[in-house]
Parts: structure tokens; sequence; C-alpha cells
């Protein structure tokens, strides 16, 4: 990871550090700090930070908007966790889970406005307009989750819809975080377009690897069951082209794994991997990924910027998609 | 109601019915239209406006920024009625009863970005006050449900803790609505001080005075069972006062109707009535309501307006505090 990365990666965890979250009543705050102290990659704020350096901006001034973006965030985490029931996130208890639904609402519900109170601790000028890129993002955000919980229950998901699902859920978040820091260092219409044409593709490879990782990733250092998402009957990507691939055979036994809860997990995930190699899914994904991933770095070329401010967001990108957990 | 009052509701019903609430996914638009045009009082919109029009301000760019309460506070209702478990809302199914509580947090939380985009419909150098005063008061309303659900399981609470929750709860919100139309009316530092206390006040008084309607209103015309916050056990200022004031006796047989679930309802509640008759309730209650009317009243007298503009403010303020019902 580059310097500037982990610089960047530093000073958000400092600034969070710094927030005072012991505050009252202890019920809503006490599932505050337990989840921003977590940790996790800061992957967004971070964006932000580096489209502001890329614009040469002031990165002091990006700082709170930044962390606006990763309490969000993981205020989606908190709510999505409820919905999804999950026990489990990062290797440690939800707030749902540890605590109870109520509790995960509200603590949920109050990081969402301080989001916004951060958002707005910068230069006055620059408050309109990133907080119009982050209220649009955080609307497309629970579009994005309210597919998501749909296609459990679609019988048929179209492509289309699931990569319109995650871009809405997972890429645009990623791009409104680079063009809050473009928005900070003050950059062009068309470079702020750019980078969020960057972000949002960016974003949807991140997904799809993500999808790709969670079915042929290792397992030991992508800290999760390898094929939880098949075990789950998730309808990713992987399992909607094999449809679309499928023999009439394959089709029928992949339909009937997915609609079925009562088979042992690893007798599922076995079945199923053995179809997608196959049809040489691995392969097939890689393919679309390499596709967002192209496109996001057409978008970044586009940008008027030195080629050596670029070099930080290209090398991100870059472990992003060449990432093995 | 003055003329004045009935025009700013049907200016902001007129604004609601103009938005497009039938977007995609239906799943997370359905229930915001449902809530949305269930009609109410649309009293923190209307302060706003009022607010706005007391400084000579321009009403129309304090619309959207009064939309924007309006939406937060039916937010806030959506979210409140999953915790509370609660059917029925203004005579109707809530939508944690008529669709489910995952369909409940995530269009909530959808109506809270929502809140914030129309609260960016202004001049953009109203915003940033406008958000910071928003944010503040959300993350407070989200502190005092916590607090409120906290009494229900609590031993003990003392009536400043009561009192304190409903000024986090309900009076807050009414002071952000009167202070944000103030903003886009460009008042002076000590008028927004001041209007802001006008509202806190009121809007205590306002929570005391349902209270007392639950207990003591005209159950036809309140809408509501009477006495429904007897039968629910919840430590209303009318219960903490009477636990301060009552005997031994008295003190024992209302902790135990307090919290019992086995007893009839009109038993319960007709029980209880009768211990708060004897101890006088119905006046103390209407002495501390008093004080608070008397502190906004004080604080409207502050303000450095015309006396005719404050008109419509006092009168509605009038009307909160002599409704029976």
């Amino acid at each position: 990871m580059s310097s500037m990365v982990r610089e960047f990666q530093e000073m958000i965890e400092g600034l969070i550090s710094e927030q005072n979250f012991a505050r009252k009543p202890v019920e809503l705050y006490e599932p505050i700090a337990y989840t921003m102290g977590q940790g996790g990659k800061r992957l967004r704020p971070v964006l932000t930070l580096l489209a502001c350096n890329l614009f040469g901006g002031d990165v002091k001034q990006a700082a709170y908007p930044a962390l606006a973006v990763e309490v969000f965030h993981n205020f989606t985490l908190v709510h999505d966790d409820i919905m999804d029931k999950a026990p489990l996130r990062r290797g440690m208890d939800t707030v749902f889970k540890k605590w109870n639904a109520d509790i995960a609402i509200l603590s949920g519900d109050t990081m969402f406005a301080m989001a916004y109170q951060y958002a707005l601790k910068t230069e006055p000028a620059f408050v309109p307009d990133i907080l119009r890129v982050f209220s649009k993002a955080a609307i497309e955000v629970c579009e994005g989750q309210q597919m998501d919980m749909n296609f459990e229950t679609q019988q048929e998901v179209e492509i289309a819809d699931y990569l319109e699902m995650i871009r809405l859920k997972t890429a645009v978040l990623l791009g409104a975080a680079l063009e809050i820091g473009a928005i900070v260092g003050k950059a062009s219409e068309s470079d702020i377009v750019s980078i969020y044409e960057f972000g949002v593709n960016l974003g949807i490879a991140f997904q799809l690897k993500d999808d790709l990782l969670d079915v042929f990733g290792n397992q030991k250092e992508f800290g999760k069951m390898s094929g939880g998402d098949i075990a789950a009957n998730k309808k990713t990507y992987l399992y909607l082209k094999a449809l679309e691939l499928a023999n009439p055979q394959q089709y029928a036994e992949l339909s009937r794994y997915y609609s079925t809860n009562d088979m042992r997990d690893e007798d599922k995930i076995a079945a199923v991997k053995n179809i997608f190699d196959s049809l040489q899914i691995e392969d097939q994904v890689s393919a679309i990924m390499q596709r967002y991933y192209d496109a996001a770095m057409e978008a970044l070329d586009k940008i008027e910027a030195p080629n050596q401010h670029k070099e930080p967001l290209l090398s991100f990108a870059d472990k992003l998609f060449h990432r093995t957990y």
C-alpha cells in the first residue's frame, strides 16, 4: 500500500479516536463507539482524501467530510445487519446481536445524523455541494439495499438488475466519497464528473471481486467462510451468469440448490462450485470486472491533473482489483 | 385558526402533493407516499414558515426547509412505531404493521436522507446554518427517544429527567423548526436564540398538554382511548408528580398499578385517575405547563419584530395551549 494511503488511513483513525462517543444516554452511544472502533480498511474516507489531494486541495478541509462518509457507511452496516439478521461483522457481534434491534435502529439513526454534522465541518462554501452529493448517495444506497432484499424473494433476477443493485448499494458511495474530496479540491465540473465515474466503475468491479472471492477466495485470509453466498442462496453475478450459460440439466440443478436450505452447506457449496467451474464462471466474472476496471481507468485518464498525483489512486485501485482476499 | 396558519398548512400540503414519491423500488417508496399522505396538522413546517414571516423573510425560500422538518418528523414516527410495536398511527396502520420492520427501517432511512435533500433547496448561503440546526435537533430527538425507552424498564424516573426527555424528544424539533425559519428570515443572532427558546418552551408545554389530555381529555375528540398512557404503564409527568405527592398508601397503590399488565384497562385507569384526582394532579400539570408557556411568551416578547407579525405565532401557541383534545 502506498505511504499516502497509509498516512490517510492513520489520519482517519486519529480523527475517529478524537471523537467523543462517550455521551449520554450511554445505551445510544456505546454501540456507536463500538461500531466506529472496529477498524476496517477505511476505504471510503481514504478515497475522499486521495481525491482532494489529486486536485491539490487542502486535505485538512476534507477530513471531516471524509469521516462523514465513513460514519454513514457504518450506519448502513448497522441497519443492514438488522435486516439480514447477521450475527457477525468483522468477526465481532453485530450491534443488532450484541444489544437488540431497537438499539441498532436508533444508534444507526444517530450515526446518520452525526455523519451530516461531520459533513458540515469544512468551509461553508463547500457545504451545499457536499451535502447534495452525500444525500443523493444516501438515498441510492437505500434503494440498492431494497433491491437486494427484493432479490431474495424474487424468482428471476436479470443480470442488468443485479449490476444496477450493486451500483446503488456499493458503488455510488465510492463515487460520492471521491466527488466530495474533489469538491474540497475545487476540481472543475468535468473532472468532478470523471472522478465520480472512476469511483462508480471501481465500486462495481470491487463488489464483483467480493462476490468472486466469496466463492474462490483464500478462505483463511478472507476471514469469512468460503462459499457463504452460495450457502445463503444469494443471487450474485456468479449465479446469474451461470444460469445464463447453463445447459438445461445444470440450470435445473442450480435452481434446485438455490431454493433449498436443507442441504449441508459443504455439499451445496461443492456442488455449485463444480457447476461454476465447468461453466468457467471465474473467467466470466474476471472479464466483466476488467470491463468496469477499464472504464474506471478511462475516467481517471480524462482528469486534468498531474500523473504523479493520480499515482496513489491508481495503485489503490490496482490493489483492490488484484487482492486475493 | 388564523388565516395565515391555514394558508401555510395549505402551502405545505401543496408542496407534499407535488413531490414524486412514486419512484422505484416501489417497496421503498410506497410506504413513504403512504406516510406523507396521511395529513396531520403539519405543525412543525407551519412554525418554520411563521418564523420566516415573523422576520420578514421570503417564505418561498423557507418552503423546502419546512418540508424537510416535516419529512424528518414523519421519519421519526416510522422508526418509533417499530420500537413501540405500535399498530396504529393517526387511525391507520403503521408502516411497521402494514408492511414489516425491515421496510419501515429502510423507508425511514430514505425519508431521513430525503429530508436533508429538501433542506438544501434554498439559498446556498442559508444551507450551513440550517443543516447545523437540523442535525443537532435530529441527534437530540434520537437521544430523547432512547431516554424514553430507558424509562420503560427503569424503576425510578426523576421528574427532571422526564422533562429533559420530552425536551429532547419533542420540544427541540419545534425550536429547530422555528430557528430554521428565522435563518431564512435573516433574523439577528439574539432573535434566533429567542425564537428557539420560544419553541422549546412551547414544545414542553405542548407535550405536557398531550400527557394531560391522554388522561383528562375529551375521549371522542382526542381520537385515542382516554387513559392509554396509564394502561401502558407510561411514566408521564402526571404519574411522577403523583408519586411525589402521594402518601405511603397511594404510593404503594400507584407503584403496583404501574407494574402490572394483569388488570382490566378500565379498572386500572379508573383507579389511577382516582388517585390523580385526590392529589389534584390536573392542577399540578396545569401549573407547570403555565410556567413553560410563560417562558415561551417571555422569549417571544424579547424578539425585535412588529407586534402584528408576532400575532399568528401568539394565537398558534394559544391554540395549542388551550386545546381540549
